[in-house]
């Protein structure tokens, strides 16, 4: 997606640890009029129309997700980080690494927020190791539901987590792929 | 609200410790459309035309920030609440109690987000103690911007939060406020 890269290369910072950090337009402070094109940008790549849930890791992904659930017309849900105290039993939980802050967190949701007889699409703000979406394909495997796809913005394609998921099977669409940050960012040329 | 409050009486569970779960529409599986009707019902209330941008804390303020963002026009900013590896220097914090986790958390955005000339309208999911509220408002006031108000949804006015904040002359507006629970959930008839 052109506007994206060209955004990136624009707004983006490259920190120590290859961190890409785009938090003037997508995960801090957000554009949610961008968001509503990369929504209709993902729509070129999914069957919208069969899709019945919108799902998303907090808290990075919310706002994201928020939009494209709200053009979709389809609701959202988001899986929480940690137990909190208003969440009480028939909880659905998938521990995963956090490289962001190397540790180990737990995914979850409410077991009855999700149907098997939904049809998944999981959207994220960034992909990289491919430790959060493994959470939140994990989560849909185990509630029956149906995964129609992943949706992401920026993916760290030296990471490998999304071509790990490619050769798996999933049908993943990243609108931009980082492929290198070493001599300026270089983006992978299909995105 | 009507039908904010028809949906808490329907879709809401008090849970011990006074807790009120809306998960199901709310802040956890969210009826994005939903939250359309909720921006709508805030215009009515804030000069919205005047305002720049909104404010919110992760997690479970953001999907409603987002919506009522891009249904203004106006971008969005959520402050995060721990330090990772991805925010480097340049912060704004601001120290609250977070009574659901029970501990002192850091609300902080990096400051080059929110300018002084900025008119801020703050939204969040919930308002209990106001803790985080008045986080939120102590980033805005060290920032030089203008507060132009606060947007609840659901406001919990048993614990007194909202009602300090108006006595303290905020431009504050709940959409429900919940005065007793002990009994049924039962609403200020003003909000």
């Amino acid at each position: 997606m052109d506007e994206l890269e060209a955004r990136i290369l624009e707004e983006g910072k490259v920190l120590p640890g290859n961190i890409i950090k785009v938090g003037s337009f997508l995960n801090h402070r957000v554009d949610t009029a961008f968001m509503s094109k990369i929504a209709q940008e993902f729509k070129k790549h999914f069957d919208i129309g069969k899709v019945t849930l919108i799902l998303t890791a907090e808290a990075s992904g919310i706002a994201l997700a928020a939009v494209c659930s709200y053009i979709y017309g389809i609701p959202m849900l988001f899986a929480k980080k940690a137990k909190s105290d208003n969440i009480e039993g028939g909880l659905i939980c998938s521990e995963i690494h956090s490289y962001t802050y190397n540790k180990t967190v737990t995914l979850m949701v409410e077991s009855d927020m999700i149907k098997p007889t939904d049809n998944v699409l999981i959207i994220d703000d960034f992909l990289a190791n491919g430790e959060a979406l493994k959470g939140l394909i994990h989560i849909v495997e185990k509630t029956g539901a149906h995964l129609e796809g992943i949706g992401i913005a920026i993916e760290k394609g030296f990471q490998g987590g999304g071509d790990r998921l490619r050769a798996a099977g999933v049908n993943l669409k990243s609108l931009a792929i980082i492929d290198s940050v070493e001599d300026g960012i270089r983006f992978r040329s299909e995105a």
